[in-house]
């Protein structure tokens, strides 16, 4: 099975207690589409500018990532720049320039329609429901959303959250969205408005998913090398997601547990590989072997 | 197997957005010794004024804990009085009045002398060393401090801690007594200072043990009602100790992992039923089949 993803491609400068970068490849959509290709074929559907180094396409290429739905449009690419605290718990931006990104309208190519598996990264929701109003024939979806959508188009975001089978969150944008302070409750409202699974991402403590009376964590991996907490939401996603096309995955029934939870593993485990080196540089050359490895690695974390 | 405990018994005056309680009966011994009582026999030394009720005495007879180690002097008990803020993870402190809790001087009673298992609670380091002197022949020793004493007196609890077995530390501390912001970094940190198990507690976010090389976590309950944190530190460490005292556990050689992971689940168990009423209101009247149905319940959050 195939995963189509929606997210940005971007040029990103960082900047951690362990070392600063700057342009160097990232964006939403990059980040979910390395994770997602080692489970999936992933096409990507995303936009950049003529300043796009075909040096950051071929290491998108080199994951077999399909790019036909990457447009390039005159003008530069997204870029976003930003700091992270001494924990890396926080971050502050310094610089977001949107450029070509401002005018993305996605569209979904002809030979993309049959994906049977998508997810929408962190867009307008005004753009995530056109996507999904040009995939009439999916079988499932993920979405992606954060506080400024939740702040400034909360009508835009309801309508669209209303056909994802599942949500991908952290933890204050659960709180945010529901109102609600306690995160089991706060899955129950997010639940109400949609979708029946309910991924809260919580950083370096983990993630829990909520489906029906169902609840399944996966605790944060106990790194101790973290160079760069950027992209590990998105990497989460992309390895959740990745796994379950990979499994034919239907939100449809009880079945699915059992997979629904090994999807949270494996997304725990590629986010935790993203914050061991700056930018993609934890997710792109990584061997299989190593993914099976921190999988186990996960197991033996909680077992008793 | 039983275990001796000391700690303090006291009053609590606490306030959460659940409610408001004043002069219940509180203090570390008193939680660990509730929670510990469900595993094991529990030997407390402590120590009461004269306003202390019989009917706050009879709660720890009523769980069979001996008291023969529980002093009663002149005077009035420890007080404690705080506030909670609306997400209950900071709490304020509004009184500390330690009464007679400022003389406490840890005797151990001739009948309590061939106690295998020690839990020492959060005292100062020169009466926790006093305890082990008293106790030459203890087969496991764990202890608990705080930001307090790792300020204060930082060379008597390096002294004392280098004869304990484990230790118990929040997340917070951890990083304070070690230097460490990482987790697994101050935990080898720590290890090095004597302590071979550390455990972490970590709140709402669960407990994390390091053993050598080995690494062990439980996640956090998901509480939706929950009413009073107060004495869930305290009740972890009684489910912890508890379980290890029934066990006969000696902390020796490569055994014992599998008894150290089931003990941190059941200190989570015993600390999650504190959280759901007020002081020891979710520790007095717990039936032991509820403990066993919550540890299923932690089994099945995490396995895969």
């Amino acid at each position: 099975m195939s995963l189509l993803v929606v997210g940005s491609v971007a040029y990103d400068g960082i900047e951690t207690p362990r070392g600063k970068v700057d342009r160097v490849l990232g964006g939403a959509g990059t980040y979910i589409a390395l994770a997602a290709s080692h489970f999936t074929k992933v096409r990507l559907i995303a936009v950049v500018g003529d300043d796009f180094d075909p040096e950051d396409e071929a290491i998108l290429h080199r994951r077999n990532i399909d790019l036909e739905g990457l447009e390039r449009v005159r003008g530069k690419t997204f870029y976003w720049k930003g700091v992270y605290s001494r924990d890396m718990n926080q971050r502050q931006t310094l610089a977001t320039e949107l450029n070509v990104f401002a005018d993305f309208k996605p569209r979904i190519p002809a030979s993309y329609r049959a994906t049977p598996h998508i997810l929408l990264g962190n867009i307008h929701p005004n753009l995530q429901a056109g996507v999904l109003r040009q995939a009439p024939d999916r079988q499932f979806v993920a979405g992606d959303t954060m506080n400024y959508w939740i702040e400034r188009t909360p009508d835009e975001l309801a309508q669209t959250i209303r056909q994802w089978d599942s949500i991908l969150i952290n933890d204050e944008e659960a709180r945010q969205i529901s109102g609600h302070d306690n995160l089991k409750s706060a899955a129950r409202e997010i639940h109400a408005m949609g979708p029946r699974t309910v991924v809260v991402k919580r950083g370096e403590h983990g993630a829990t998913l909520f489906r029906d009376d169902h609840c399944f964590i996966a605790p944060g991996y106990p790194l101790e090398d973290l160079v760069d907490p950027t992209g590990a939401g998105d990497a989460f996603a992309g390895g959740f997601t990745g796994y379950l096309a990979s499994r034919g995955y239907r939100d449809a029934g009880e079945s699915g547990i059992a997979d629904l939870r090994r999807a949270v593993v494996f997304g725990s485990v590629m986010g935790s590989f993203c914050c061991e080196d700056f930018g993609v540089g934890g997710l792109r050359g990584l061997k299989q072997r190593r993914i099976e490895d921190r999988y186990q690695e996960f197991h033996d974390l909680t077992a008793h």
